[in-house]
């Protein structure tokens, strides 16, 4: 049963109304491990559409799923030097492979005879025990490209965690190709960037910058990172995906070598992307308001909700003569639609039950409409209602759910539009950063500048855009910190 | 690229054809860490139509699916005290949360100031922390039944592993229901091992016995185990699925009550239900052959493949013009078809490589057909083809799709009919069982007995069948060992 006490106001505590909104919506909860969430049913929900919708997208593109061991060896870990610095710190260590009864009590102990002779790592990300399994796949040029994706787990001992943001334990995809040239592993890293956007876009409703990361915020081990950039509704921005141009790296430390068509042997070139439950925080910061969630149809599990209104069971029944014809069709139409007959609870609770789950579009009926032949139809983005014919409804809904999905994605552009400037002065850009939104500005290209402006201000590169940004051209200038000469802005801002 | 070795044939080495078949057709392979699977594309894509049969009728079952955390404290294992006994020894144990660069050398060592307070087990399975769950989510009879289920890996520290069929990480699905009567979690628990049963027999084409487990053979926590037993081509059991009557054993131990519409607090009463990657290794040994892989056409990732032969570009086109037509028209019917336009190899390696994969029905065509109006078809289960006009080649594609599902369950069903019978005497038993196949027989019901025959020949009871063998009839008798009265036959068999 949902709680009703009311969300606090975005206005006076963003942190704590994302945190009571993931809770009481439903979507997730902290469970017995520290860091580890529970996704709970509605939540699941939602990443399941994702992950069909995602999943679709990469077949597509060529791509099969396969599935690699959860456990690396940790000598695999210290193959690549830059992917151990980076990444395989703080990270869950299997030691041993057996309890045994407490000899000195109740309970179980580690059986200290159990200990392992190497430890074995929860992966944090797949490369390496991937790369290692690549390299008896690949022979010969034939064998490439090679695209493969997995669906799971992975985790990363997080000290601060906070639910679908940052957990210990998360659920992604991170796909994996090995390619015969440099051009067409880099291609592929841009292509499934274009993927990541396209679906950003279109289904989350979110706008988001393409970019590729400066050297500091690269992935550890990659040439090239490229990503998608989302503002949030606190104008912090938000890594939404990552694509990374991995070179020759991988496959040199795992020895992955082919024949090429020249009868050469050269180094397999590499690429891997990933997308996370990350996103489901992304999804709920960027269109959700004080009153829940708000969902964009394409990723709603319930995108209608009909709710008679009655007293006597009586009543019950012709309302849902006239309403059960409208749930069959509407089905038939492929929109995913629940009727809510349960006597558990007041119209007013459900309407604000519905709301709080954020599902787009709402009908009602009640003995006035029954006698006038109209609906009570209502919609979640804009809160607002209105009372039409029965006549044709299944296409107005139909209608109404691409301008809820439309409207989702404009206002969201709206907000990051209102939030984007550029800024040429490192004073001035020190208090504007600190209003929330995107900067752009001149940058000299080095990491000492951005380790400065990092220290000084919290604020990180987000990206270099890979095109100019709507409504702002791309032209060179000077380094807003050190004067010295830049190719074009980047985008500047303080990131979850 | 496939090897074309032969396989060692059924007769001469079954497990070592298992071992062969699974690796040679790119099903999976073993990986770095000992005991887990590499799951290669091909195998997963039969993995990925399983999953999407089965969360399917799920689904039609009111189950929703959520996701629960990987680590499980190690407290957690020690509450239901049979659960442990039964489970939690051998399993993957997380001691520590850090690595370090190695102070003596080069690589990565486990930081020793990085101990975890309480040691986390990865789930070998999770009653416990699902059950830990949802205590927080029942207080009233309104909140139950909950019904859900996560597809997930877990680990069990298994000695001695085999691909698909005993690994130490599997993939899996375990559905965890809550309900606020007994009979109510008898019954759901016995309508999924229906569930089961209907998809073991409609979608792989394997015949299943259901029954229940003797409490010998009782998963570790449950009042009742429900399975589906089905029997390999080399005579063996292998238990499909299970689906358990958990009581109130977890909600005791996890102290999960509600308020009943008594107003009276109770338990709650559970049931658990599941099936792993082991189903694949059902599937190959039931149907296969020493060609290769016979797959049943629902699972098979390609239905039908069409193979143009040709030797030069002209030809090929030719053939194209009439051959791509077929293969839209095919898919458009919602089968899924590969056009092999390859040069790579021969027809003949490109057959062999597709019967090794079984695919179940291959299409050729060459320029003889071209001018005849024909085409080449060939079904992979029973390795017959003919020539046949192209007019109307869908439908007859079609209904031959069906056929060979059919005719993949009736062989199945074939051979298990030859290789069940009764057996009264103990004496016989020891040799019968040995030639393999399942034994119908009188027993005591008590462990003891069971025992002793599972020490004497290996043999155990895979199930009480729920009701009668086809061509079989119920009827009360005498133990085979101990004379003492049996209400029924049970099912003996060596498994897997």
């Amino acid at each position: 049963m949902a709680n009703f006490q009311k969300l606090t106001p975005r206005s006076e505590d963003y942190s704590k109304w994302y945190n009571e909104l993931v809770v009481k919506a439903d979507l997730a909860e902290q469970s017995a491990v520290r860091g580890c969430m529970v996704i709970k049913p509605y939540g699941y929900a939602i990443w399941e559409t994702i992950q069909s919708e995602l999943d679709r997208r990469f077949k597509q593109q060529g791509v099969k799923n396969a599935y690699f061991p959860l456990l690396i060896p940790k000598s695999f870990l210290s193959r690549e030097a830059e992917h151990v610095e980076g990444f395989a710190k703080e990270c869950a260590v299997v030691t041993h492979h057996r309890l045994m009864n407490d000899p000195n009590g109740k309970g179980v102990v580690v059986d200290p005879n159990a200990k392992l002779e190497e430890e074995l790592i929860i992966r944090p990300t797949s490369e390496t025990i991937i790369w290692s399994t690549y390299k008896n796949w690949i022979s010969s040029y034939r064998d490439l490209p090679i695209l493969c994706n997995q669906w799971c787990n992975v985790m990363r001992w997080e000290m601060r965690t906070r639910l679908f943001l940052r957990t210990a334990e998360f659920l992604w995809q991170e796909g994996h190709t090995a390619h015969a040239t440099k051009e067409e592993a880099e291609d592929y890293a841009r292509q499934m960037l274009d993927v990541y956007a396209d679906f950003a876009e279109n289904v989350m409703a979110i706008p988001v910058i393409k970019g590729v990361k400066s050297p500091n915020e690269r992935f550890a081990g990659a040439l090239n990172t490229y990503c998608i950039e989302a503002m949030m509704q606190d104008g912090k921005a938000l890594q939404a995906g990552t694509s990374h141009f991995l070179g020759q790296n991988f496959a040199k430390s795992f020895d992955v070598q082919f024949l090429s068509k020249e009868n050469k042997y050269e180094y397999v070139w590499a690429t891997s992307w990933g997308v996370s439950t990350r996103l489901m925080g992304a999804l709920i910061m960027t269109h959700s308001d004080d009153n829940g969630l708000v969902l964009p149809p394409a990723l709603a599990p319930i995108q209608v909700v009909i709710v008679p209104i009655f007293k006597k069971e009586d009543d019950l029944a012709k309302l849902m003569d006239k309403l059960n014809p409208i749930a069959d069709h509407l089905k038939q139409m492929g929109i995913r639609v629940q009727v809510d007959t349960s006597e558990k609870s007041t119209p007013g609770f459900k309407f604000a039950d519905y709301e709080l789950k954020g599902v787009p579009v709402r009908l009602a009926m009640g003995g006035r409409d029954l006698e006038n032949g109209t609906i009570e139809i209502a919609r979640r983005d804009t809160m607002t209602k209105e009372t039409i014919a029965l006549e044709g409804i299944e296409q107005v809904i139909k209608n109404l759910l691409d301008e809820i999905q439309q409207n989702c994605y404009n206002k969201a552009m709206a907000y990051r539009t209102a939030n984007i400037r550029e800024c040429d002065s490192y004073e001035e850009f020190k208090t504007e950063i600190q209003k929330g939104g995107f900067l752009l500005c001149h940058w000299d290209g080095t990491p000492e500048t951005e380790e400065r402006i990092k220290e000084e201000t919290k604020a990180t590169i987000r990206c270099i855009p890979l095109e100019a940004l709507p409504g702002y051209k791309e032209e060179p200038g000077k380094c807003m910190v050190t004067g010295k000469p830049s190719a074009k802005r980047v985008v500047f801002a303080i990131s979850y």
